[in-house]
């Protein structure tokens, strides 16, 4: 197969993706459902983050969550949360797409979510070029992966609207340069919002809990007003 | 498009990259050399490995290396250690396939090299799918990517012929149960050649030394008993 007949398979799978999104952000749009796409490497934290997230804010927030995965490890433990969460068995495949959302969107009473969590399979690479119908994409990086990440995985980057730096705590065990690691990011992407956390200790979560809440709220509001 | 129709795609994708392979694998035999693919998350150590590797063996074994990336970050590190390098540019794709391999390997005097060390891109689903011609595959695990990676990432583990527990000197950092881990890689895999080390402070590191001057022997040993 040549290169140019590749590409142009790519387009088109890229392209049906993006007309199954805007469905899903349709039906999460007329809901007033945030949605938030998070992704990272094999253990990165997004579990750790999701169970963080679950416990800091269900008491004033309707959460629920879809763990997408090769094996269903993770879903068990958001489950015992106690709060709704659908599993995506992708069979294998290395990302999400909008085919998957929309196959699993019929099993969540959307009418009871405030915010979903969609947690995407470990990988910095193929979940950055499938749009999910989500509102926002969020980036977990975490110290032990090395300063160097931005550069190498520019994709996954540029499209964060979000960007945690996770275990903070392991800053005085390696050598990490912030600095190094932050003009990186805004080489590519200067308007994300970045939250140096540990899903461990808990460091910096609250800055993360207050976007979440700020999201919702607007989303909600645009929901009450395109109703009107 | 069906997944009937989905599998025989991959299913004939794979079926050509296997015959790829195999031209791959016959041109490194012809010329003896011991070939690895190096696989793990991204930041999970592959470069430190490689720049270990190379410090430590390179007055007995000539080396080489083949950088798979989205974007040559490591190559000028790797090439910095005065081995012949030579980039794969994966154009954003998330693994090396055979046809890559292929196009590399004229640009290397295999008759001038022992070990060839092929760092595949950092992702920890699909590079396990794709045969590269390598005599072997070896995985690197971390100790901040948490002890439940085998359970969630079973294709990796199950193909490896060698695993690294990499980081180990974060072992007292964070709650990590090595025996839970080995577990879940003895449920897959009960062939694998297993060597904690620590990239960092060299620890373990010997067993994966005498490991690859063992496999870099025997290859040799093979490749003279094929020529008479």
């Amino acid at each position: 197969m040549g290169s140019g007949r590749k590409i142009r398979v790519e387009e088109q799978i890229l392209s049906a993706n993006d007309a199954l999104a805007a469905q899903v952000r349709a039906q999460l749009g007329a809901a007033g459902v945030f949605a938030v796409n998070l992704m990272a490497s094999p253990g990165g934290g997004k579990t750790s983050l999701i169970l963080r997230t679950v416990e800091a804010l269900k008491g004033e927030l309707r959460l629920a969550a879809v763990d997408g995965d090769v094996v269903p490890v993770d879903v068990e433990k958001i489950a015992a949360q106690g709060i709704p969460v659908e599993l995506i068995n992708t069979g294998g495949n290395c990302h999400l797409d909008a085919n998957m959302m929309l196959g699993v969107l019929p099993r969540l009473d959307l009418s009871r979510i405030d915010l979903l969590i969609v947690e995407n399979v470990g990988n910095l690479i193929c979940p950055a070029s499938f749009d999910l119908g989500t509102d926002a994409s969020a980036v977990i990086a975490s110290v032990p992966e090395g300063d160097d990440k931005p550069y190498k995985y520019p994709t996954m980057y540029r499209g964060a609207d979000v960007l945690l730096l996770n275990k903070i705590d392991y800053l005085a065990m390696q050598e990490f340069d912030v600095d190094y690691f932050q003009r990186g990011v805004e080489a590519l992407n200067d308007g994300v919002a970045f939250f140096p956390v540990s899903c461990r200790t808990g460091e910096g979560l609250d800055a993360w809990y207050d976007w979440l809440r700020e999201r919702v709220r607007q989303k909600k509001a645009e929901a009450v007003s395109a109703a009107r």
